[in-house]
């Protein structure tokens, strides 16, 4: 039995799971500032809950077959480290986006709202753009951290990251170039206007490649190792397959 | 030492579980109505995080019992993929119906309201609908992507699911034919008009459907093979005995 | 090494650990009912998640010592199986109950009000004492269902259980007679009338035993072999040692 | 390959993690207060979830490479139990600081305050500082249950006992000398006041030292064989490599 996905394959669940997780982003956005009764952190909260809850799920599902990345600047990072073969980039990225946009348009035709509309929600200025490179430097420092020697815990510690990071960030943390551009076809709560995406991106792309150049230096000697090691999506097949894999 | 259950005991486990699910449900929707104030987004922020706690904690029990299947959906989709036998589907369907029933009785008798009373609360058209296909798909694609090759982690990402979906799901991620049949008894929180209900289930039984085919494509080396290395209910014996048990 | 402690060491776990787990349900209480401003589902929900995360933090930190009961119905329902020594059953709940009380005296302590003072907050009734008979009965069902065959995720369900039970019962599910006893001794939010105790402590002993002869039933093929493999508290000290420990 | 990190890389992780946990907990505070439009509650909710699951985040990230204290109560009380060795005692207390006071500015960078402010949050008095002896010894009676046989739900046991320790103590739980001196140069809703700095402290030493030294009473088996089967930071290398690492 081969694991390790075709490319098709893996791209299909990029795709996927990166449409499940920006419904589950907007959608919940959608109902959480209709029942809130014009309390934004109630909103929020539901938000935060529900995408937090998402990545877990989400992570553990597509996880062994793609590696669940569903954020081009995961895997650019990855493809930095020998992770990912740089011909493949292309083709993550494009199922990335593409599975986003879906994604929105399922959660907006949910809600009975128009399946395209521009968002209008500025989100811009000097410590957006600042939160947006923290928070994104620091999924990079929790996937670099856990994913090579502790790949099974991945999933409970994204999700939980991205819990803390909607409220203790500006930005609300979106750390993903795919996700930020699948929400500005929605004029809903978790929307971002068109003309602000490119500095978000920007920000995410820099936050995660400082990430990635300074946990080479914290933990070198499972770079070189990793390669035979570990398979790109961080888990062996025998382990997964033997039952031990949590 | 056997831990394959007789049909008997695996009856038992799936109409106590889905009672407890259902009571889980339906109580908590009563308790957050009551108290939240008329703020909707709390009455529904507790209704998540009981429904997502309760799911965790039943299917970590049950599960090396029945499955813990609670769901007609999963019972038909895991019967497709030869888990289960089909001359078992009818028992479990019944158990789980017949439990989650008793469970709405146990909820509305904790809370001193009539035992039986038809809901009243409409949830219909085409958004409602295809919310609940979007949900089952969801749902069933967790359980398929998790379940064959590292079932201990079904509990914690099947709760973490079903605790985003509630919130990105226009109806709430009913995701369950026996729940839906249940909370048709209740004029409460989580009720629905039993109209509604047969729509419902068959969104339920396709977005099940989808998702099981989807993913007889995207994981196709585990179906030949799992029947020998895993038990139906996706765990083995030794290693629970054992004490590696996730 | 021998992790089998000694009967006085394993006491003073109980003790302290209950002492804990109430100092959080009462302390919780009187937090979030101060800063709710009158909104009682936020004030519960502060409540019901101080709870669930101390009783996850509390198993992990005391189960491998005395098995973490630090509940009455528990101890009993566990030497009833065997589990525990019925000559030790008495020191177990009276460091049960002083551990509570002294937890009730600190948490009272931290908010500046009377160390001691009988609660006025009448919990009566069928449906309430109904309530603790459901609550404490699901709550021995996620133990037996977890804690024989692996026992590993016992503070994740057990946590995740009470966390659901808060809501899904009209008692708030106390379901532990010494968290009751200790609970009378405080004036607030999670305070209960003397009067009050005995029928919920009856209610919360039936509900205990139901699920402990429905489980001798369920899962019989264990009840034997238990004895040979399993700690009384759960998990064999070679395990914990040998790093697999969860 | 070889992960017992130098001293310099270990000391960039606990400044880098204690930075990121004050970033989450002044951060959050901020965006809480900002958006609960007056309601306490709600703020210090968002507030808590936000720090439990930052904890959980970065623990699992930085554990194994400096242990993950990112609190100088917690690196004392390791040395003392001959965990760390007293000369890099002073190396890790000053990262912790200076990391602090980094993650405070960052944050208040974010949300576009003054990069430093005096905070006038007055928190003092008998009980505020009973409260931090309360929560410090309770955090360190969690880590030294858990991280000497179990060493790998540390990062969920710590974030679920903070998670419910912000609720039920007076002070919601500083429990850190690092955080604490940190949170005094942020005016805003997580600030402690400078003056009332030094009583929080000695409150945190004599909780965790009280901690230290119950459980080297309750566990004494232990902390003989600790030295030789556990990494300082608690995992072996080779459970993490070999994949047997949660």
């Amino acid at each position: 039995m081969n694991l390790v996905q075709s490319l098709t394959k893996r791209c299909a669940a990029e795709s996927l799971g990166t449409g499940l997780l920006v419904a589950a982003v907007v959608g919940s956005g959608i109902m959480g500032e209709r029942l809130a009764g014009g309390n934004i952190a109630i909103a929020l909260l539901a938000n935060t809950i529900a995408t937090g809850a998402a990545l877990v799920a989400l992570i553990f599902t597509f996880g062994p077959i793609s590696g669940a990345h569903f954020n081009p600047a995961v895997t650019l990072a990855d493809a930095l480290e020998k992770g990912l073969q740089w011909s493949e980039v292309p083709f993550y990225i494009g199922a990335q986006v593409l599975g986003g946009i879906v994604g929105t348009v399922c959660a907006n035709a949910m809600f009975e709202l128009p399946l395209f509309s521009l968002s209008r929600h500025g989100r811009h200025g000097v410590a957006q753009v600042f939160s947006e490179f923290v928070a994104t430097f620091g999924l990079l420092a929790v996937i670099w951290g856990c994913s090579r020697i502790r790949a099974k815990v991945v999933p409970i510690a994204v999700g939980a990251y991205i819990t803390a990071a909607y409220w203790f960030t500006a930005s609300t943390s979106f750390a993903n170039p795919a996700v930020t551009v699948a929400r500005c076809v929605t004029d809903t709560f978790a929307g971002i206007r068109p003309i602000d995406v490119p500095w978000f991106i920007a920000a995410q792309i820099a936050g995660a490649l400082a990430a990635t150049l300074l946990f080479r230096w914290l933990l070198p000697g499972l770079s070189a190792e990793a390669k035979d090691i570990i398979l790109p999506h961080g888990e062996t097949v025998r382990e997964l397959v033997s039952g031990s894999g949590r």
